[in-house]
């Protein structure tokens, strides 16, 4: 979903001033650096640009500070020190997402050539099984922070849950946006937890103006939209995953890291992330490098990186890889550089290649991801076989997502290996004995 | 599944001499005490009685048990030293259930009137997201050390999963038995981790009885049935969620549970965890009660109960709650005898009320559960509105799997609060706005 300003934001908003959210100093543009008083705002009132959080972290001692965290909850919430939420969060009714297993993939290291040690960073452990549940939960406390009493979203995925979930344990007021016509079970897995879902008639599109109607309105005071006025909030979640992957390999950095692109938000801060334990002493500095992972049906980022650009052209997206088609990410400059800076590369693979991903993966380590843990997985592979990822080195690649939410991508070609009689003579004949 | 003596066991089994699976000491019959040494039995040769494992427990001081337990790996195998596994389990790949979040409910916890605190154990977190991998994956290393080559099973949804991803992380094969006619979704979970996946002409009484077939004959050599021939060892991962909870409850017993019954296995493995906790020291002693939940569909125990008998007499199942649907469970006399003599209940609620609570538990702490946590959800409810669980203290209820897995019994009553037009007016219109 596309970041974007809105003039309305000048009324006046609950409970921005005095906000108390540990670390966070400030929001500041991206482009200009102005700098805001923390609030539910999204764009800078001087040039537009994305704000993100500013913090001002505790000096100190890194060991006291890891002995700290590794002292901590088994959850996003063990880097309250390192996040924009109260030094009292974990004590708080949250979703409490993260600290997901970092899987050591020695069979799948075989597969690829990896002799170097591969890992999967599976978040399909998250509460509702996506990385989003960890962006939420930032949201929430943002929200809470706010005084805003209905957390709310457009989605026609992974976000109608974690948003849904998030709120019914939060105790907050949930209101969900996604076009009318999305299947039954994404229909089910968005309204169980009981909040107002209302579906749009119209597309996707359609659904994003409409909720940007809804926050100019005063309709939509008191309502924190959790990837719009609360975004700067939100997208910090995903430096849990950079904070994660480094303490699990035993406070170190990884030298590569295969990222899946939507908006490219996740890969920015992971990058972010990464910068910020090195800052603070908390791992030793060391070259890494980013890849970003596309499907080639929404693969903007990816056509830039290759045509040498710095601007992302727009795509009508066409992939199974739908937790990933976004066509015109708003943080895919971002990306590019990103990826450019550190001596990596944006690739995309073809939806036949995703699905060979994705079962190469169950596989080999029993774990069933969404299309987009296809999507990185098999960049993974691509980049080695072109001999652009090192196999040598330490790697680690994102599964977002859980495959029982995206069963249709593998389900036309799996199935029993055969179908017999209740006899041991017609085992035998299917040829399985051994 | 029932489990089922088989005079074929006694010609010679691979590697049951020396089998070194931590303090696991031997096979103990629980009718008539006969001892065996380890191996893939499932009965004893005396009186055809399940065998369990017995233990040899290593003495010593508690508080340094629990410090090595805490300074373990966030999974089951923190448990080592507890569970018939080698000491080295944790560096073996596995799949590495367990250390499921125990969620504190305290909204669920008002609604319902509790004034004590409620708790639920969220085994959704698993790898495939049902309690059924905490049990594989101990069938996992007693496989290796019976030098099993194939793992497998018969399965109508979540052990399918169970046994195909942690067949896959271990490197051993896998071929799974599911009736023929399964729904595709359920048949794509079963068959992406790539092992072998049978479908059998006949009903899942027939897979069975192939299945028990199979182990007779020469074909099934080096095959390990992890809830048949490995069942002893299977069986004794259920402890693991007692360890759990006890240690999340900062090492005290909870006053009371509320288990679901298939085959009652899980409930009476509990039983013997907490009972391991208090003969080690690692809990302080205190009465406990354990409540047994059933579908009305298939609710032969709570029906032995609610009679006053010993004996369980066989229904057929007809319920949503499919994971719990076996119509005679073995271990129901156990069952009855421990939820008599703990000062517990066994109960059963209706089809409507498993939805009812499904979607209480999703709309007050976030927590989609399948089928099976409704059913313990809705007794829980049920028991405390006739007053038979004391709401003023602390009771852990259990969610063995994921609503993921069950969409078909919530989707008919779960939609959309409204379909809109994509404007302000439209939504208004709607009652919506607040
Ligand atoms: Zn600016
Ligand atoms: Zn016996």
């Amino acid at each position: 979903m596309a970041v974007q300003a809105a003039s309305e934001q000048s009324t006046p908003l609950p409970g921005d001033a005095g906000v108390q959210l540990g670390p966070a100093a400030a929001l500041s543009c991206r482009e200009c650096g102005e700098r805001l008083p923390l609030g539910p705002l999204f764009a800078c009132a001087a040039c537009f640009g994305p704000l993100e959080i500013a913090y001002d972290f505790p000096g100190g001692d890194p060991a006291r500070l890891r002995e700290r965290i590794e002292a901590g909850p088994d959850n996003i919430w063990r880097y309250a020190p390192l996040l924009p939420v109260p030094a009292d969060v974990a004590s708080k009714p949250n979703i409490n997402p993260g600290f997901t297993k970092l899987v050591k993939a020695d069979r799948l290291a075989r597969e690829l050539g990896v002799t170097g040690s591969l890992h999967i960073k599976d978040d399909s452990g998250n509460p509702t099984h996506s990385f989003k549940d960890r962006v939420v939960a930032i949201a929430v406390e943002a929200a809470r922070a706010f005084g805003f009493t209905t957390l709310s979203c457009s989605s026609t995925g992974n976000l109608a849950g974690a948003v849904g979930a998030a709120a019914a344990r939060a105790g907050l007021r949930s209101c969900v946006f996604i076009p009318h016509d999305l299947e039954q079970g994404k229909v089910v897995m968005a309204a169980v937890y009981g909040g107002d879902l209302v579906g749009i008639e119209g597309t996707y599109d359609d659904v994003n103006r409409f909720c940007s109607e809804l926050i100019g309105d005063p309709i939509g005071e008191g309502w924190g939209f959790v990837n719009v006025n609360l975004r700067p909030y939100y997208a910090e979640g995903s430096k849990t995953l950079a904070y994660e992957i480094c303490e699990q390999l035993g406070w170190e950095l990884p030298d590569q890291l295969v990222v899946p692109i939507a908006s490219g938000s996740q890969l920015t801060k992971i990058d972010k992330g990464l910068k910020e334990l090195v800052a603070l002493g908390l791992v030793e500095d060391k070259p890494y490098k980013i890849f970003g992972a596309q499907a080639e049906g929404c693969s903007p980022v990816s056509r830039a990186f290759k045509d040498g650009h710095d601007v992302v052209r727009p795509v009508r997206p066409d992939t199974i890889a739908k937790s990933l088609a976004i066509g015109n990410p708003a943080d895919g400059p971002y990306v590019l550089d990103i990826a450019r800076r550190t001596g990596g590369a944006v690739e995309d693979v073809t939806d036949a290649q995703i699905v060979d991903a994705i079962k190469l993966l169950a596989r080999t380590e029993g774990v069933f991801a969404e299309t987009a843990g296809g999507v990185t997985v098999g960049v993974t592979r691509k980049l080695i076989e072109e001999g652009r990822l090192d196999p040598s080195l330490t790697t680690v690649v994102l599964n977002t997502g859980d495959g029982l939410k995206t069963l249709d991508a593998v389900a036309p070609t799996t199935g029993p290996s055969a179908v017999i009689r209740p006899n041991l003579d017609s085992f035998r004949e299917a040829g399985l004995a051994s």
